[in-house]
């Protein structure tokens, strides 16, 4: 089989450990081009590709990254803002996509991106690492065999604390510090939601009804700053809307409900909280626990 | 001090214990009076607190058990259904109340409570255990010394798998199979809501905006009586409305969410996932941890 020419576009953490722990280590895969904004990370990733073997073309624009002769693939890990920009190009370019998350903001850019797909017909993959947590594919296989028996109720979090990435976003050069500063929702809920859409069979037969997200106040960013002494003076004048904690509810067309929660701005150990709640047994992630049904009252 | 006089109604599970294990072992309180609408539970009570020292007459209307002269107090134990109107009744006769939870069903006979207590003086007291719960109270108090920063979010559970007390109930004469039978709500909220509105100050400054409820399906008590060979027509014809998980969102003045779940007909072991989300810190009950802030990044 011949190689997969890729092109990577967005060159921060996310894609050069990407790059470096998973695409360089596939030899099915040969990375022709490589993209970012910023110089410095097209020189990294560069050098890096070097190292093993090739030798792939710097681009500070999308479009001309994507304009490399033989190209069979683009893997976009840019700030969420260009996701679907960038993936809607490229597929009516012919050029398969897959998409990290964190993808977009607005439904009919959602629209937009599904039109393209069923336009062009270009494959499209919306990239969700979580759906292959150990964890989350053992529940789901458990489920698939039943031994929750009915599943009535899910619910998983993204419960992470990024303060220190937010709040030196501007210095880092990450766009969470934006996002945070102007937005207020669940703006990162496929950590969670990406294993209990599988497991529901959501757009397999299931779908999703309603959607409800309530936010709390947004006291953890700013508390956090005034006790950093380094923090600049846009870090200590600003004033986040996003809420700690985003509660979000889920009705299914089967009855399910699905409970997702982001939880990125206060102090916590990493959790996805993933759980799930059937008629003859219950998985819960924060405690590793399964516990299947007996014949005793508790 | 002379001791209180105290009538007791409702002699079901919780009365009974609590006579037992409560009021009998409190040289301040004598049960001059009980009643219940059960003639064996009233010869049960009267012979146990006997067995104490103590002689009280025993009624099966509640109007006639408050009309024992010298009454300091009466203690509220029974069917859900029926707790106003006993409560309503005893403040208009000048006798102190305390009502156990699972109180009252519609708005308009909450306001008639606390209308008749304005108007009579009498005192009520709504009696929530799990605010006394150690694991409550030292959440509290941490919170109160200000050890989770400013707190921006709460959540608890009523999780307790009631199958065989629900599914049975037309048996063991439990009110829970007829509300599980034709209502569906969060129909026990207090045992987590209490302490946490204690925590936030719900009514001392604070208080309640927004109560948003979504109830998944209901499969878990039909699909237990499927499994149960002593099940009679009457539970297997059964189709109960309650649904299994019920998930509430309280949204506060001051800023704060809270998440509620009634969780009582699905296998699982007891919780009431009391858990605190602030600035510097955090409570978790079901995995009995305190997270306080360092300046590390997990």
């Amino acid at each position: 089989m011949a190689k997969i020419k890729a092109c990577v576009v967005g060159l921060g953490n996310r894609g050069y450990d990407i790059i470096r722990g998973v695409l360089l280590k596939n030899d099915d895969i040969e990375i022709i081009s490589v993209c970012d904004v910023y110089e410095d990370r097209i020189a990294r990733a560069a050098e890096k590709i070097k190292e093993a073997g090739s030798e792939p073309r710097g681009f500070m624009d999308y479009k001309e990254a994507l304009a490399v002769k033989g190209l069979n693939a683009v893997f976009i890990f840019s700030d969420w803002s260009s996701h679907t920009e960038i993936a809607v190009y490229a597929m009516k370019q012919g050029i398969p996509v897959a998409s990290e998350v964190g993808c977009e903001y607005s439904v009919e850019n959602c629209l937009r991106l599904v039109k393209t797909q069923e336009e062009t017909r270009t494959p499209y993959m919306f990239v969700e690492n979580c759906c292959w947590g150990k964890e989350e594919l053992l529940a789901t296989s458990m489920a698939r065999k039943k031994l929750f028996g009915t599943v009535v109720h899910c619910s998983g979090a993204y419960a992470h604390d990024l303060r220190n990435e937010i709040a030196y976003g501007h210095i880092n050069r990450h766009y969470r510090f934006d996002n945070y500063l102007n937005r207020c929702c669940d703006n990162y809920p496929t950590h969670e939601l990406g294993p209990i859409a599988k497991l529901l069979d959501i757009n397999r037969g299931n779908r999703i009804l309603t959607v409800s997200s309530f936010a709390s106040k947004s006291a953890g960013l700013e508390e956090y700053i005034s006790t950093r002494g380094d923090a600049t003076e846009e870090m200590k004048s600003a004033r986040f809307a996003q809420g700690d904690i985003i509660t979000t509810v889920l009705t299914c067309a089967h009855g399910e409900t699905v409970l997702l929660r982001l939880d990125t701005t206060l102090p916590r150990s990493y959790s996805r909280d993933f759980t799930v709640r059937g008629t003859k047994g219950m998985y819960m992630q924060d405690t590793n626990t399964v516990f299947l049904d007996g014949d005793e009252e508790f």
